[in-house]
């Protein structure tokens, strides 16, 4: 298992950058749009993970409202296990709360799904796997 | 550079071990209590990086103050740099708000420094050093 990254809501990556990849000295690899999920995000690898900074390209999308009801900060955490759904059963058994049942497709050939935070303590974690190819 | 290990602030870490360790399946390496910082640590390596639980010994210590005010939830990211004097100077040039205006020493033989969340878009930044031992 490692972390895969961790999400940053910001209001605006612009900005944002100036600190991560001017100040922190990051190299940023990816910007791109997710349209469906009305995100804007840039990716700026550490080590074996990667920051993901995100900014809302519409005011109802996800990191919209997190930025509105909590300003803007990490958004969650995104762990690679080997098998989502092995790990998804699991937590279920033990009685966590999952806001995704099943795996489902993510970018970059990943399955993934989300725990809820109710169950990890205030943290929105993304389990994630990757797909062959 | 790499994710040094992410600080989540929890209200009772045998709770919290529930889901991480039993849930997640991730080791638990140590369990100590830093009294000087209020604060009792649980570790759980994951990949290069690993996790701490921080749980508040007493209601005046930062992670209690935290907790009080926003929840449990992500306390902090801590990222190895190589030269944190050198990371804070840079930053410092760049305009950008620090906690620690000087490396103090940290736990485990590391030297370390604060940034302000008003400069990282809302997230407590830790930057590390290894010392030589």
């Amino acid at each position: 298992m490692k972390i895969d990254h961790l999400g940053i809501a910001v209001e605006s990556l612009e900005t944002a950058l100036k600190f991560y990849a001017q100040g922190l000295q990051l190299p940023v690899t990816c910007e791109e749009v997710v349209e469906d999920q009305g995100v804007k995000v840039a990716m700026l690898p550490v080590g074996e993970s990667r920051i993901e900074l995100l900014e809302a390209t519409r005011p109802d999308s996800p990191i919209a409202k997190f930025i509105a009801k909590r300003g803007p900060g990490i958004h969650h955490i995104c762990l690679n296990v080997p098998d989502v759904a092995a790990a998804l059963a699991e937590l279920k058994a033990q009685g966590f709360q999952l806001i995704d049942e099943k795996p489902r497709p993510g970018a970059d050939h990943c399955l993934v799904a989300f725990v809820h935070p109710k169950s990890t303590h205030g943290v929105l974690i993304e389990l994630s796997q990757k797909m062959q190819e």
